[in-house]
């Protein structure tokens, strides 16, 4: 093996892991790639579509030899993953993960890695409601915002491999700790995944018409609540303080509002609406 | 003039008025097509595109000789245009709006036109976060729900001739009555707007960091929101009562989730989430 070829080893062949597997097999052809997965038949499918280069069920075995490991599991499976492969992983093996949620899974997985590798938190940014190897794309990472999170447990030399490795990958790399990004998180899309959910249901209450009436506006804002229960449901426990205190904020806001049409008080709902529009705007550049 | 030529007079260029103009053009290339807006620079635009045969700031000389009149502008200038051009409209013209709330405005307008025209209500649901004529486009009614609003008020033939004209330019056409509309609508589309604002506005009161995380989803949910507020905040008010009170029951949604966030209560919370994904997917009859 050359000085320039990199042991990868990836744990879970899901959205994030096979659009890792692409997006690597795809720049660095002469990288060979391991992967772990839970069922021998998603396996086989890499295989046969070339995509890795060892596959098995046994954790530690694919960590063997890796320069680079990460965890592609939904944050409710990360520590038992974890767990299992952490016996082999090598002393100098990058260690991340790329859980939604960070504060509770970084002080775990730091705890689990503490004598195993070198481990960092990260969360690219780039989900979708579509789950599974089929809905994986080479691109998925590309122009993605991608947060690390070093701790003051953080040993030297992560920070700079974890972001050198999401750069190549085409990510914007964000440096934070676990909590702010958990704050932020909750803010930007863990609350707006509940409301968007919780907008389909208060439709779904209400007459036939409702949903007869749904044009893209209504598709657009409750797209993400397509998503995976399965995936989203362990997300919003594991970050709950910060998601239930952003939820109470904004029935607090919506209370308000209410409040003030109730009231018909157009001025209160007119710089509402246009504090909302300007700051959307600012948030995209676009333009009015 | 030959039998089939209508005369349409359409009221207010904007998104909608200058789309209806652009789609009429394409389909009726002999129909006359007679325009009122308020500001004569924008008449002069779409006599220099030739999507006007007679424009002109008085609202009752547009309506002369019409078949079909149609109300474009913002709901809270619909009544005094209606004002405007009731002296002029024809006793056979059919004559309706495009208002997305309908109840206080289908009770106004029909005593204004009580002596004036074949009044009825109508609602095509195909706005955009865009306005003006520059956003103006044919196509923006195909495939579009349109609700028309009988009343027991609304005179023979008048929801025959509106259906008519929504299918023609390619909509799917609902009746319902303003009461049933406004309700729908507030569900479908108005709280949606209101809820995407406080979405807006939860963000940006936190962390710069919360900025920078916002990936896709949170474009997606929000995207409405960069509507303008002059053209919301009428809207949100005329229909107020239904608002408010879709509001009010999704604040509560919300602090229930909240509650069992705090209460560790997995099994509510995939509840709630699995409700919600089956739900949106039976909108759009998107697959999992």
């Amino acid at each position: 093996m050359s000085e320039a070829t990199k042991t990868v080893a990836i744990f879970g062949p899901g959205l994030m892991g096979g659009s890792l597997l692409l997006a690597l097999r795809a720049r660095h052809a002469d990288w060979s790639l391991r992967v772990w997965g839970r069922r021998p038949d998603a396996l086989d499918v890499l295989q046969q579509k070339q995509l890795a280069d060892f596959c098995s069920t046994d954790a530690a075995a694919v960590a063997h030899g890796a320069k680079i490991a990460i965890l592609c599991v939904p944050v409710d499976k990360l520590t038992d993953v974890a767990r299992a492969a952490a016996p082999g992983v090598p002393t100098d093996c990058l260690v991340t993960d790329v859980g939604s949620v960070k504060e509770r899974i970084v002080t775990e997985l730091e705890e689990i890695f503490r004598e195993h590798g070198n481990f960092i938190g990260s969360h690219p940014m780039c989900g979708a409601e579509a789950t599974g190897l089929e809905a994986a794309r080479g691109d998925l990472y590309e122009d993605a915002v991608c947060v690390v999170t070093p701790t003051p447990q953080t040993r030297p030399g992560a920070v700079v491999a974890a972001t050198a490795f999401w750069e190549d990958l085409g990510s914007r790399v964000l440096s934070l700790s676990p909590a702010e990004h958990d704050h932020a998180a909750a803010l930007s899309s863990h609350v707006p995944h509940a409301v968007a959910a919780a907008l389909v249901e208060l439709l779904l209450s209400g007459p036939e018409a409702a949903r007869q009436l749904c044009a893209g506006g209504f598709r657009d804002t409750t797209r993400i609540a397509a998503g995976s229960a399965e995936i989203w449901e362990p997300i919003l426990l594991y970050n709950r303080h910060a998601v239930a205190r952003g939820l109470t904020d904004l029935a607090q806001a919506l209370q308000a509002l209410a409040l003030a049409l109730e009231n018909n008080d157009a001025a209160q709902v007119s710089t509402f609406l246009e504090s909302a529009r300007r700051g959307r705007q600012s948030l995209t550049g676009e333009q009015a």
